[in-house]
């Protein structure tokens, strides 16, 4: 593994993966508590202030020697049912499976849950499978083990497909569960499906690393964290990927929006901004005429390095040039006709966008993260 | 009741409620679907094509003849237990709770549920209300009497005070009821509390008018109407409610920020800016050193009118000015002292802005919504 560098950053964690496989962390602002990222939102935490279990009546209570409110009641055994998360353990002892009604506000303009929200459920699930699974030690999914050799975990890689958008009031079951990735790594896959007919409505996967967080480095699976969750890795793959290497843009690219800047809201616990205003940054860039006619059916981000609540971020989008995606090198949007647009994915070819998000500096700029995106024709809107 | 007036709005429904009590409406992009909201956000739709009871195994399945995708096994009649939203009938069989968990991504940066979160349960919860008490006709919560006389409801003020904010992964119970308000309106209150000790974290309050989707007009209560929702009032505040009138700010106020303008992620179904981006936009203009010391305790909203894409926002803020709120008009903001930080409330008085959103046009500003927000030292960092 490379090694990793720590540079002064008292108030913020920055956390890049470059192609090299370097790994760069700073210091969080509670300083007790490092934290990786979850697709950008925060992932993993080690908190060496609580790596005792303590049992208790409520989930949260005042520690009343520090004041401090606390997340308790943490399971140190596995559980097959948690009857307040709606969620269980399926395929066999190691998957998990939460049951989710889509509410009023997690959905959009036309009445479907918004990619948000799907990408919310999955974090959700994520923590919840860790939670049942009696090995979490505390805060964002880190193992008992992984709390002893201080390991934190680091999303490099994430894929959502989305074949079919639930609408409000819709009960759907998410199901997650993990795999390995090489030696080290570890596969996270999800599906959602309805909770009624079975069908799938979406697909993902994402790639996770090891990371010491105090020394900053990369670090191969200790023993002791193989012997906790190899136990729970199945061969089994939500979407059969196909590897691809998102092209790098630059300044030439066809949409750029600058100088966006976080808001307090946008921030999340480690005053970072997270995943789902990154997707909204990306998403932005592309024309409103095209968003209206057209629905997310894939995304893929690659993630380079957080973004912190002083930076400057300037978002990249470039349409695909080739084939149906475009002419001569400029997209060619209709708006959609009312007859053109069914509930069955159209025939034509999908259309593609590749993104960038990057921090713009005085002498350079950073990457944080590299999308792709690719669209279909909406159906019908609901009534 | 003073008559409304329909301006021609092609793709937007545009709302006002002056305190001459006129209200005016436009028609909304789904021609078929008039909606008013519910603090911002959509509330009450009467769809006139969807007066039918569709009794089916999903709660969404695809109509084939017509390819649309619609909300069913709305039940129609009173259920007791709704046991995939966690809800059930309590207060002797007319009010509503329902069972949360705080989710990793409803909190913010220190760990504890978003006032953006807790707006969202209001909204929630007073929709599966209507939901299991098997009078809602379709959409937002009008029942079959107001579907049967084109009525919709309408926002007039909403009012939140959150003692203490619940952690992550706590679990809360949100109990809400309605009752009178006037000969024609409707009061509904929340009580937000700890699933386990039943301390009250939250209150909240909210008053309904019901008004006429095709003339505009204010409407007074139908019998058939009263009929259906009176049974299920009862005398009970979750706040005692001190009237006041929220004084209209101009453009002396302290704190000014002009130019907002909603994005796509920002509108809801009818295409409005939804409650949520109304309350940030309120907050964002606080300075930040306040509120990273400080929580708010009280919001007070009293709604004018809508706010659609394409308008452009000013948000105004003011800090009080007498007492311990101010010193000369300007607001005396210190860096909170770790050792001034409890959870208990502060001794001190509590700090008060005012805050005015309107929409700024060529020629004249209309008032969207006039707030006023209360606020105490945080409490100590969560571990």
């Amino acid at each position: 593994m490379d090694s990793l560098h720590c540079p002064a950053a008292r108030f913020s964690i920055t956390c890049s993966y470059s192609r090299e496989h370097k790994l760069r962390i700073g210091v969080g602002r509670f300083n007790r508590i490092v934290t990786a990222k979850m697709h950008g939102r925060i992932l993993i935490t080690a908190d060496k202030s609580s790596r005792r279990m303590v049992p208790a009546a409520s989930m949260a209570e005042v520690d009343s020697s520090t004041k401090t409110r606390i997340r308790q009641n943490i399971p140190t055994e596995k559980q097959l049912v948690d009857r307040f998360r709606q969620g269980m353990i399926v395929e066999g002892g190691v998957g998990y499976r939460q049951t989710v009604v889509i509410r009023s506000y997690e959905v959009g303009a036309d009445k479907t849950a918004t990619l948000e929200s799907l990408l919310n459920f999955l974090q959700e699930t994520a923590l919840n499978h860790v939670w049942v699974s009696g090995l979490l030690g505390d805060g964002f999914g880190a193992t008992h083990g992984m709390v002893r050799n201080n390991l934190i975990w680091v999303v490099t890689r994430m894929q959502l497909q989305v074949d079919k958008y639930p609408i409000w009031g819709e009960v759907v079951e998410v199901d997650t569960w993990v795999g390995a990735s090489g030696k080290n790594g570890m596969r996270r896959d999800w599906l959602i499906r309805s909770h009624v007919t079975g069908q799938v409505f979406a697909r993902a996967t994402s790639t996770w690393v090891m990371m010491n967080q105090q020394t900053r480095r990369l670090s191969k699976m200790p023993e002791e964290v193989r012997a906790e969750i190899s136990p729970w890795f199945i061969e089994k793959n939500a979407i059969q990927e196909t590897p691809e290497t998102i092209k790098k843009l630059d300044n030439t690219a066809k949409y750029i929006n600058s100088q966006l800047k976080p808001k307090r809201t946008d921030l999340d616990m480690n005053h970072h901004v997270n995943n789902v205003k990154y997707v909204n940054w990306m998403l932005e860039t592309i024309p409103e005429i095209f968003l209206e006619g057209y629905q997310l059916f894939n995304i893929t981000l690659e993630y380079r390095k957080e973004c912190g609540s002083s930076d400057t971020v300037q978002a990249l989008c470039q349409p695909d040039e080739d084939g149906a995606q475009g002419v001569n090198g400029k997209i060619h949007i209709e708006q959609p006709q009312a007859s053109e647009i069914g509930d069955a994915p159209s025939s034509e070819s999908p259309l593609s966008f590749t993104h960038l998000l990057q921090i713009t500096g005085d002498s350079k700029t950073e990457e944080i993260v590299r999308g792709r995106t690719t669209w279909k024709r909406k159906p019908k809107a609901i009534h």
